[in-house]
Order: C-alpha cells, then sequence, then structure tokens
C-alpha cells in the first residue's frame, strides 16, 4: 500500500488508499489572514500557548518527567487529588500542549515557545524508559509496573495523546523527536495488549486514533491492526461495570453493535472518532454507518444548541434523550472539541454538509465558549444557565479558571486553534470546497496544477463572503462553497455566464476555466432568529433562543438595569435587533431584545459570556406564555 | 439541672429544661392499630428489619466488626469500593439497624429480630477497643490511628450512628448494652476533639444530636457540651475545600451566620437538626433562628413538591434557588428522613404547624417512595421522572435494589419507620394536638390523668378522621386536630356545645371536660387537584402536577396504552376523578385524568412507583399550552 507522509501538515490525513469522499488541506495551504479567526489565533498564539508552558511548570507536571527520568527525587506533582492520591493521566496535559505548539509553530515559528517545547520534547525523551515505556504516574508512584490498572490508569489514552503530538510535529514541522519516542511507546502497547499480546483496552479512548495517525505517518501497518484490535476489543466486559456502569466506558456494546451515544461523552466521540479512521483506512463500510447511527442519534437527541454534549455531572455523561438542563448542562470543552474531530472525519468520509453543519454550530459555540477573550482563562463546563442566587463554593470551580486539577481542557483547546486552519476547506478530484469561512488564503492543488483563492470576509459577525481567484490552472476545477443550515437566505453571485450548481441541497459550486480576478460573492441573511425549542426537551420547554448566523446568544445579568434579575424576565414574542457591542471586544454582534412586556433587554454571543463581572446567563428566555404571573 | 430519663420511647426527648411548643409522646403512648401505616409498619417488622440482617450478614458489614474483634481474620468486606478501597462508614450501617430493631421491639416483641440484635450487640461489644475507639474501617485497614482523616473517614459519624441506637434501646426497652459502649466512645471523642482537646470535626455531621440525646439519656452534661462544641467548629475552615467546596460540609459560613441550606443535603440537615437540640436546650434562639432562615429559603426554593430534597447527582447537593429538576432529582431518601427529622425537632421547638405541613408531604411522598411496596427493595434516589428510553447501564443502579454498596438509606427507613408513631401527636401542658393522621390509640399524661383518644380513618385515601375519648381526666383537657395545609376545604365537629378554635390559623382545637364516648370528626375535601409550579422553577415550566390529599401522583408508562410513550402526552386542563386501584395494593386510590386530547389516563401516587415492570414515569406533565406542535 503506498502511503504519503508529511504532504500535509493537517490534523488528520487518510492514507491514498483510504476511501472518503474529501480530502483535507494542511496550514500550509489554508492561511488565516484576518478577521475574526485570526484574533482568536493570534490571542492562542501568544497568550494561550504560553500561558500554558508556565502552568504545566508551576503545576509540576512537568517536573512529573524529571522524577520519571530520574533528573530529581522530589515528590510527584500535581494541582489536585482525587480521594486517594493524584490523577494519573497528568502526563497527557504535556503531550496536548506539545501537539498545540507544533501546529502553531508549523503555522507561524516562534522562539520562545520553540524553546519551551525543547524543554518538554527533553524531558519526555528522557523519561522513556529502555522498553519503549513512559508513564510517569506509574515509573514514580506506582513501582513501574504497566497496565496493571487498565480500568482508570489511562496509560493508552497518555500514549495516544503522546502519538498526536509526534504527528503534529512529523506533519508541521518535519521534526521526528517525538515519533521516534512515540513509535517505542506504541511497539510496547503492541507487545503488551496487541494482537498476540494480552487482553486488554484502555479505560479511556483515544489510542485508535492516534495509532491510525502513526500509520499514516510512519506507512507501518502494525499500528492500523492494533488499533482496530483495540477498538474491537471493546464491548466484551474486559472493563466491567467499573463504578458508573459498563457504557461509561462504551464496554456495554460492540462498536459496530452500540445503538446510541453513551456514557461519558469525550470518551464516546474520541473512539467513534477513531472508528471513522479505522473504517476510512480499512473500507470498513459497517463500522463507518455504526458511528453515523449514533452521530444521527446524538445531533436529534442530546445535543445542546451550542453544540456542546454531556448533560451530565456525575459521570461526564450524555444522559438520556432530550435530558438537557441548561443549568446542570455539563458540555465539557474536552467533548465539543473531540465533536468537532468527529464531524471533521465524518464530513471527510461522506462528504455530507451535516457534518460541517454541526461542526460549525459546536466550534463557535460550545468551543469557542471554552476560553475567556483574554486567552488564558478557562472552563471546563460550558452551561447554558447560570442563575443569581448561586453559591460559589457549591460548584468548586468558578466561571473560569487558570488551570484545573484535571487540566484537559485548556491544552485541548491549544492543538485545536493550532491546527484550525485545517478544517476550512475540503478538496476532492474535481476541486475544493470551502466548509467554514474566515477571511483567508487558500492554495490548493486542483486541475494539474494550483489553484490560489483569497477569501475576505466580515464572519461571523458580518454574512457576506467574498472569493476571490489569485491564480487557477488552465483545466476546468470546482470550487464549491457550504451553505449554512442555519441561513435562512442565502445569495451567490459567480463569475460571469457560469451556472452554479447546488451541492448537497446546500451549497453552490461553480466548475470552470477560472481567471485570476474572477470573484464569488455570497451573502448569506444574518437577521437575528428566535429558536424554539424540540418539544421533548422537558427542561426548556416555554422558552426560546435567540440565535444570529452561526452564533447562539444569551443574556448576562451584566447587561441588566440594577434591581433587575434574569430570572424575573419573560420576553414574549420578542423582537429582535442588532446592535454594536464593542464593549465586549472590537466588531461583537450582539442583538437588541423588545419584549412583549417592553422591557429592552441585550444579548450577548453565548462564546463570550462570563468575560465580565460574575453572575446570572440563559441562553434560553422563557416567553411567559401559559404561565401563572408571580 | 433536672433530667427525665426513660420516661418516653421517642428518638427525640428533650429534657425538662428544654424551651420549645410541644413535647413528644412515644412509642408507647401512641399505638398504630390499622389502615395505611399498621400496613408499612408491619412491613418494616416482618420484611424490611429481618431483610436488612440477612444483606448485613451476606455484604460482611457484621463480619467486618469480628475482624476488629480478632474474631477473624479474612479480609475487609463491603458490596462496593470507591477508587481505591471500601467505604469507610460501613460500620453505622450495623448502628442504624440497631436503632431500627430497637425501637421495632420496643413497638413489639420478636424474637427473631432480638437475637439478630443480640449478635449484632454483642460483636459491637466485643469490637470496641479498651480505650473507649470503635471503627472498624480505622481498627482493620489503616492501622488503628484515630481521626486521622476527619474529612472523609466519617469517624463520628459512625459514633453519632452508635450513639442512637444506643438511645434507642435505652429509651424503647430500657437496654444499656449500647450505652456503655456508646459512652465510652463519646468519652474518646470528647479527650481527642472535645473543648479541651485537639480542634477537629467530622466531615459528616450527626454526632452534634446523638450527643444531645446521649445528655438527655444519661443526664451528663458534657455530652452537650461536646455537642455544642462540635457544631459551633464548623465555619472555620477545619475541613477546607476538599474536593466539592467548603459548602459541601457546610464549613463555609458558621451554623450562626449560613444564610442558606448548602452543599450535601443529609449533611446540612442533620447539622441542622443537632442545632436545634442544641438551641432548644441552651435556650439558644439566635442558634434556632439560624436554622429557621435556613429551612424558610429551603422549603421556598430548594424543595421538590415530593419534599424530597438534593437536585445535584456528583455532590448530593442542594444546588442553587429553583433548581429542581424532575429527571436529575437525586432526592436521596436520607436526606428526606433527614428532613422529617428536622420538621419534627422545629415543630416541637416552635409549635409552627408547617413544620407538621412539611413533615407529613415528605414522609408520604419523598421518604416513603425510598422503599418498594415489598419492603425489601430500596431506592437510593427518588427522581421526579423516568424517561422511557433510557440506558440502564448508565445509571448504574436500578429503580430499586435490595442494598447498596453505601447502605445509608434502607436502615434509615427501617428506624424511620421503627419509631414512627412517635411523630403522631405531641403534647404541652394543656393537651394534645394530632398532627399526623393513622388509625391509632393515644395515652398522654394531661389535665392531672390520662387522657386515651382511639383515631379511626382511611387516611391517606379518605379525608375522614375520627376521635373518640375513651378516657379522660376530670380537669378540661385541650385537644387539637392539625388541619393540613394542602386541605382546600375542611369541616370539623367537635363534642355537643364546645366551640372550636383555631390553632395557628390551620387547625381546630376544643378545650374542655372530656367524657368517654365524646366524638370529634374531621373531613379533609379528597378532590384530586391539579399544582402548577413556581414560575421560577425552569425545569416544570409549561407543566402541572397532580396531587390528592397529602400524596403527589405520578403517571408510570404501565398504565399507558401500549405504543403510548409518557413523552408525547400533553394533558391540557385534565379533569380529574378518583379512582380504584387494588391492583397496586388493597386500598390505593387512584387518580383518573381525562386530557382536553381526550387521552384517558391514570395516575398513581408518588410513592408507589416503580413497582412494577421498569418504565418511564413522570410527575410533573405538559400541559401542552404554547408548545410548538410535534
Amino acid at each position: 500500500m503506498a502511503i504519503d507522509t508529511g504532504r500535509l501538515a493537517a490534523p488528520v490525513e487518510p492514507s491514498s488508499a483510504a476511501r472518503g469522499t474529501y480530502r483535507p488541506l494542511g496550514l500550509r495551504d489554508v492561511r488565516v489572514t484576518g478577521g475574526f479567526w485570526a484574533d482568536r489565533l493570534r490571542t492562542n498564539h501568544d497568550r494561550t500557548i504560553p500561558h500554558g508552558f508556565e502552568q504545566l511548570q508551576a503545576v509540576g507536571t512537568l517536573h512529573n518527567f524529571r522524577l520519571a527520568a530520574d533528573l530529581a527525587t522530589d515528590g510527584y506533582r500535581a494541582l489536585g487529588m482525587m480521594f486517594e492520591g493524584p490523577f494519573p493521566f497528568l502526563d497527557s496535559d504535556v503531550y496536548k500542549w506539545l501537539e498545540g505548539a507544533g501546529w502553531e509553530l508549523g503555522r507561524e515559528w516562534d522562539d520562545d515557545i520553540a524553546a519551551s517545547a525543547d524543554q518538554a520534547i527533553g524531558l519526555v525523551e528522557r523519561a522513556q524508559r529502555d522498553d519503549g515505556y513512559l508513564n510517569t504516574f506509574v515509573q514514580v508512584l506506582r513501582g513501574g509496573r504497566p497496565y496493571t490498572d487498565l480500568l482508570w490508569g489511562h496509560e493508552l489514552y497518555c500514549f495516544g495523546h503522546l502519538i498526536q503530538a509526534a504527528v503534529a510535529w512529523h506533519r508541521a514541522l518535519g521534526d521526528d523527536r517525538l515519533l521516534t519516542v512515540a513509535t517505542r511507546a506504541a511497539a510496547h502497547v503492541d507487545a503488551a495488549l496487541g494482537p498476540n499480546g494480552q487482553p486488554g483496552i484502555d479505560g479511556h479512548p483515544i489510542i485508535e486514533m492516534a495509532l491510525v495517525e502513526l500509520y499514516r505517518v510512519t506507512g507501518e501497518e502494525r499500528w492500523l491492526r492494533l488499533a482496530a484490535h483495540q477498538l474491537e476489543g471493546r464491548g466484551h466486559g474486559l472493563l466491567g461495570p467499573g463504578r458508573f456502569g459498563a457504557a461509561y466506558w462504551q464496554d456495554h456494546a460492540t462498536v459496530r453493535s452500540a445503538p446510541t451515544v453513551a456514557g461519558h461523552a469525550v470518551r464516546q466521540l474520541y473512539l467513534d472518532s477513531g472508528a471513522v479512521d479505522i473504517a476510512v483506512e480499512l473500507g470498513d463500510d459497517e463500522l463507518l454507518e455504526a458511528v453515523l447511527r449514533r452521530r444521527r442519534d446524538m445531533v436529534a437527541t442530546r445535543s445542546y444548541i451550542t453544540g456542546g454534549v454531556g448533560s451530565r455531572h456525575r459521570d461526564e455523561a450524555f444522559g438520556d434523550p432530550y435530558e438537557l438542563p441548561p443549568d446542570r448542562a455539563y458540555c465539557e470543552t474536552c467533548a465539543a472539541i473531540a465533536s468537532v474531530m468527529l464531524s471533521w472525519r465524518l464530513l471527510l468520509a461522506t462528504g455530507d454538509p451535516v457534518h460541517a453543519d454541526t461542526l460549525e454550530r459546536t466550534i463557535l459555540n460550545g468551543v469557542l465558549s471554552g476560553v475567556g477573550l483574554d486567552g488564558i482563562s478557562f472552563s471546563y463546563e460550558n452551561p447554558l444557565q447560570r442563575r443569581t442566587h448561586r453559591v460559589g463554593e457549591e460548584d468548586g470551580v468558578p466561571e473560569r479558571s487558570p488551570w484545573f486539577p484535571c487540566a484537559c481542557c485548556p491544552p485541548n483547546l491549544m492543538r485545536t486553534f493550532g491546527s484550525w486552519p485545517a478544517y476550512l476547506v475540503t478538496t476532492d478530484d474535481q476541486g475544493l470546497t470551502i466548509q467554514q469561512y474566515a477571511t483567508s488564503e487558500i492554495s490548493a492543488p486542483a486541475g494539474g496544477g494550483t489553484i490560489r483563492l483569497r477569501v475576505d470576509t466580515g464572519y461571523p459577525w458580518s454574512g457576506r463572503v467574498v472569493v476571490s481567484v489569485e491564480e487557477a490552472p488552465e483545466a476546468p476545477v470546482r470550487v464549491g462553497l457550504r451553505i449554512p443550515s442555519w441561513a435562512t437566505s442565502a445569495t451567490v453571485a459567480g463569475p460571469g455566464e457560469a451556472a452554479h450548481e447546488a451541492g448537497g441541497g446546500r451549497g453552490a459550486a461553480w466548475t470552470r476555466r477560472w481567471q485570476s480576478g474572477d470573484r464569488i460573492e455570497l451573502d448569506l441573511g444574518m437577521t437575528p432568529r428566535v429558536t424554539r425549542p424540540h418539544r421533548q426537551v422537558d427542561a426548556v420547554r416555554g422558552c426560546v433562543a435567540i440565535e444570529r448566523g452561526p452564533l447562539v446568544y444569551c443574556l448576562e445579568s451584566a447587561d441588566l438595569p440594577a434591581g433587575v434579575e434574569l430570572e424575573d424576565l419573560r420576553v414574549g414574542q420578542p423582537i429582535l435587533a442588532d446592535t454594536k457591542r464593542d464593549d465586549i471586544a472590537p466588531s461583537v454582534v450582539g442583538v437588541h431584545v423588545a419584549t412583549s412586556s417592553n422591557d429592552e433587554l441585550n444579548a450577548v454571543p453565548y462564546f463570550a459570556w462570563a468575560n465580565r463581572r460574575q453572575g446570572a446567563m440563559r441562553v434560553w428566555i422563557p416567553t411567559g406564555e401559559g404561565e401563572q404571573s408571580a
């Protein structure tokens, strides 16, 4: 089998033999050059990633690698403890940070980030044992005996993140230091728990998708086999019921048979991401269909309007269908990121634009809310309601925090934003489709040459997108633009006499011989709109949400007159209008809400909530219809 | 100070010097002789308490005492484990069972229960160390070093239950074997953590109220001082934030200053029960008022219609005001029991009938739902909704289970029902008030002699209560009947020419020279009624509940036609009518619900849910008003 290695700098790169509708571009091919996303990526580069390294140092997460490498002998460090010891998966924070730094350096070199990364990579290299094993918790605190606690030990989980970091450094920078470490670690797993080893899977999936990428990078089929072996090992009771029941870690049914998403949301979505990777490489339609079946169920019955998933705090789980409380929405930042990872894989595999829609809703609402506008404060949970009278101590964590005892979310954001441009465009043999809108420059192989496009847009504040051709090959190339499902109106104007055609019912595409200077203009209606909930969602019955373009809005107590409490408001049938909200951040468009009871309210984008004084917030607002008066 | 000891067989017996409006009667003075409660108490005696002892044997909870007593050397036993070991508080299950057995034997001797109890008491005696310390977890698994983990170790919590068991055996049976053990244990605590010991309080309150009762039984003021010392130690950071924040164990503010209930519901209500006991014994009005303030807040903003409390699974906590999800209602059975304990104390202390109302709502709905009609299956959580499509594995526990890894609830039910008759009547210098209705015989000191009454009623199915005087002293005696706040209509007829007077606005009372054969007849309107939620309760907006008398009703899928799912029903403005439901249990009155859409539904009492095939249930039913159609 022929394998392309290092062609793209992208977090997912199917082999040339893989099945699928679309193929990705990478960070060298799609450059965000201005506007909304350029600001977010700038903050990630300048603030978030340096902050992350500081935290890894301050908390001791990096130091634990020194202990494992016998470079220090003082105690194992952690920001917080479980009942009887530190979390066993802290190594993954370092790996995720390294992955983020790798993509980021591939986009834009930075001596300081590179120096920090060199320090971390050096420690990772030195902490690895001669036999390839590497886990600071086990090496320092558990006598170095591997795989004695597959349920909760997270050893393969940590390896998965190590491999993903290694893949990032290989693809983005051609730097294979981590790849050497990761390959040796994978070999250790293969020997112990591979097809010829003992039965055993990890309580927390991720190694499946990591191993497929390792296969793609190295061309070694043993990693694909190991990935499939781990995946197929689930659902046979190897993990047992544990504390929360077998569905918690998706061991209640095989990956092929489980009808719906279940249990811990991040685990389910990482697992299904790996399943898609394996399915496309092996041409396994049954496996892909199993994931799609669960995905449809999730989007229909267990997703918040923000794209967030996970309704339960106790076990970080999805919960029952239509169990979608706004106040106790768990909506872990990592679960939203995992959903983006799965959406992207399904879009590449199937070409179905529904996955691009889900991806957009999730990244702009459920993911982006996970980091403050300052870039250095994070939320682990992303609820859709906070009440006025909350007892802060009861919740343990404030809305945003510089780091967490379980710090999975912050570096997960870093790696997501670090690789974000790779999610904007898909290609196929006919040309390319712009899936997400950002001011950017796109360069793609097409028509036997290269097509170069410039995208100018004020998205997501403005619905106008202008695509300009800067260079094109002689041969005809298809250029497609996704029309988001939220768009109640959309007009497109292509070059001259060219006809436009619907793609998937919701796109516009032109296939032609392009000239430099050709333009496509897309105008998406950005009128704010009122959204009513599905009637089965008990928790928000009698409420409406406000949306504008791809963004979900919310009311915050910071925008209410003194003495008015958010809980007392009823909006009736509100009249909505745009309003400028430079007080939140430059360019932000708010929504002015005129209610039947003559209240004048101002909604802000949900992703920007909790950036002012602590207070109440709600996405779903009671109309007051059919309600008893106070 | 003069102390009465052993006068009553009741779980709360204020000293003669205590402040308060009412005083209790006991199990020797109030005998339930028929009807609804007689059936429940019979089940407790015949099935639940024997079942409990079997479970303590089968799970190994009793065996752990053998280990501590060096009568066995095999391993410590438990039904389930936390992440890294058994729960540390399993001893309390034995003590609570013993308390239940003690009250029960006081009501009705039983050779089998007595033999089981003798076996347990013998093991408890032998497991106690010479220095008075006793905790099987610490003695067997932690090297016998006391009080090294006050946050999670539950040592004082276990002692609290030991003391309460000892008090029960003393008061109900005059048997002081456990009292000897308990007094020595209390002395060990006093030396270590008393006024002259080290600072330290237990992560789980209960020892406060237990010590007050020990004081009442023994007359030794040191136990009252130790109780007050432990109580006042809270809120000064001795426990710290722990895993869930300081409010989790009420260490965020002092007992005198905390404005609202907060954190773990059982902890809060046990603590406040102890605070009332201390307040009435010390005449400490400030302390009593602090509890009343929290109680008012709890009833107004954080209580379910069932009387259940605790909205959050993660930390078994109250949650924010009006955060009352029906599906994820935690409503631990123990929290409802703790609420009954606090209601009773506040009724005695203040005479305010609101506490009798809360007690009634809670015992008949939130507590009684915690045990199946079979008496040997229990629910730990008591939600107000279960959806049709639930993934059983995700929840870990089915609706009802014969026992739990953390088995606090089942023996808590046993001791509550074992002492239930003591909660029916209050006395004061003028006479007595019947607070809860059951077919019963009441004998109370009054008017310089004894008054004996017989109560005949079909309560809670029927609203008719007939009180007959069987014996009366010469002097005038006040006989009061509480009129529950749920009663939209109530008629009373007293003897002959006597006037009746309102008590607390909602009672009826006659003060007169009674003759044998005098009767009082009370008729409470039992028309089923529709209840709308408070408008701030987001989770049940647009829904109604059905109540009849003191009972909350629910719909269960077992009563729906095939193919109809509970989630699809809308009731509009329903028309309600009584219906016989002998299929659930003899005498049960159901509610027939005719909806605007011509559905004919049948609601059953909430306490009787989950006694048929597993399925969906809901208390709050959408009306459909103002909702989008499907």
